[in-house]
């Protein structure tokens, strides 16, 4: 089916013209990230198979791994019962977390406080040249 | 740490009062679902261990399986990056999905069309008294 079937079947409404995306490693099934398209980035997602998001705060798309190299390339995507989720499978470049760790879930609350699990695989200081914010 | 401490590391405000939780099996790491929460549903999720989310169509509480049964108990709470997604890892009892499927996330984009991926696991008319509505 092409990019225009599937933006129709997904649900837009219920978040403002977005929908949230859960981003899973298709290798070892690690939850790398969430992030939210509007219809535009679904739609360059599926041309390019290379994960493109809205970004909400800087309200533009926002090409993952283009300032970065980190790049993530879709393996497969599929929607929740509802329509209004999507995960999409892919396969990761580098680093998905702007602060240079594998997943943006790298942080896990214990009974003693929250405690970094992940492993650091840059400094992010050596790869945006502004301050990186998502 | 205490369920008011990490309800104050939880950035409830970029989604008015609620936060994403990504629902992973801890077992087989499959994604389950992905629901929200408010700061009362993440305070008695950590109280409980049992998944309670915040209803954005019932406009309310939402005790997962208090229905149906299939209930989830927390294992491990993670947070992302700029605290403002969950990742819940989850012991699932019976099936995810009220339409009876393990995860929410049983259909697939495929060339030739969306395909049913996920087993069914219960007959859905037979679980609920009525409607289910998430």
């Amino acid at each position: 089916m092409n990019a225009s079937e599937i933006v129709r079947l997904v649900d837009f409404v219920k978040m403002g013209g977005l929908v949230p995306v859960i981003v899973q490693d298709a290798k070892n099934c690690a939850i790398l990230m969430l992030a939210y398209m509007n219809a535009e980035a679904l739609e360059e997602t599926l041309r390019t198979r290379q994960l493109c998001y809205y970004s909400r705060s800087r309200k533009k798309l926002w090409r993952k791994g283009e300032e970065s190299g980190h790049t993530q390339e879709l393996v497969e995507l599929r929607l929740d019962c509802d329509g209004d989720a999507l995960l999409a499978l892919v396969r990761q470049k580098g680093a998905a977390c702007h602060e240079g760790y594998r997943t943006c879930f790298f942080r896990t609350f214990t009974e003693d406080g929250i405690r970094v699990i992940g492993e650091r695989l840059f400094d992010p200081n050596k790869i945006y040249k502004k301050q990186p914010k998502q």
